[in-house]
């Protein structure tokens, strides 16, 4: 056997090796974009009683949500990009209406309707998929659409 | 002690628990907006390497992420809102830069440079924060800004 193969090998193996990066496996946060941060606070802050972990006034208000984080943004501000060369986070910004779904079992969906109705907030759609998993649908005051499903919906057994 | 008030208390109480649903633990789905979804399906099934889950040509494309899926739709499609009577999913779409943020570890990170910069995907940003936490910015084909992010800038000990 020819000792030149084996190099060849290794040299045709390390590009290889190089291109298999493992797939991400997990999210760590996630953006939705709203006009009013104050009316936004007011709704995932006091409505839906998530818990606040960063703000900056007219700028941006992270929530916590298990282990991944919901970042809202003013996109006005985002678009303009970092002035901190420390930390140069690159422009972003949307408009329009963005989505999320956050995860409820059969009971917390069942007490959602109650207390979303109870604060003004229309429920928008409410069925059943056909694996038999609930969805509500109703929508922040920028308009983004939000849904509670019940996480059998995507993940069996869950 | 008047009996009546434990009754009045009682009625003041059944109120207040009704309103006090449990916060959202934790985040089901998430979207990103894109305007070619084959471009899209090259980039985060291709190069990212995401599970795909569900798709509808011209329409969504679905990836699973840990116990989140990604959705990716064409906003033109789904500004049109359901015809589906039996699953009435209501109306969204977004234009513009939205942003999603992956966990990564740091040699994670690492070979996502890498793997990056073989695809001809530029590397947008890559700095440390305050905490020691990196992030790498990049973008989508659509101009979605994306990141990889050690899940220690907001988990500590993680």
């Amino acid at each position: 056997m020819d000792p030149r193969d084996d190099t060849r090998s290794a040299r045709a193996i390390i590009p290889l090796m190089a291109q298999q990066s493992t797939p991400p496996a997990a999210l760590l946060e996630t953006a939705l974009y709203v006009s009013d941060l104050a009316e936004a606070e007011a709704f995932y802050g006091g409505i839906l009683g998530l818990e606040q972990i960063a703000r900056v006034p007219d700028r941006h208000v992270f929530y916590r949500l298990g282990e991944v984080v919901l970042l809202l943004f003013d996109p006005a501000r985002t678009l303009e990009g970092s002035s901190n060369l420390d930390l140069p986070v690159p422009p972003h910004g949307a408009t329009g209406q963005g989505h999320l779904c956050f995860s409820a079992t059969a009971a917390e969906l069942h007490a959602w309707v109650d207390r979303l109705t109870e604060a003004g907030i229309p429920i928008e759609a409410d069925f059943h998929w056909p694996n038999g998993a609930r969805s509500i649908y109703f929508r922040d005051l920028a308009g983004n659409s939000l849904e509670f499903a019940e996480p059998r919906l995507w993940f069996e057994g869950s």
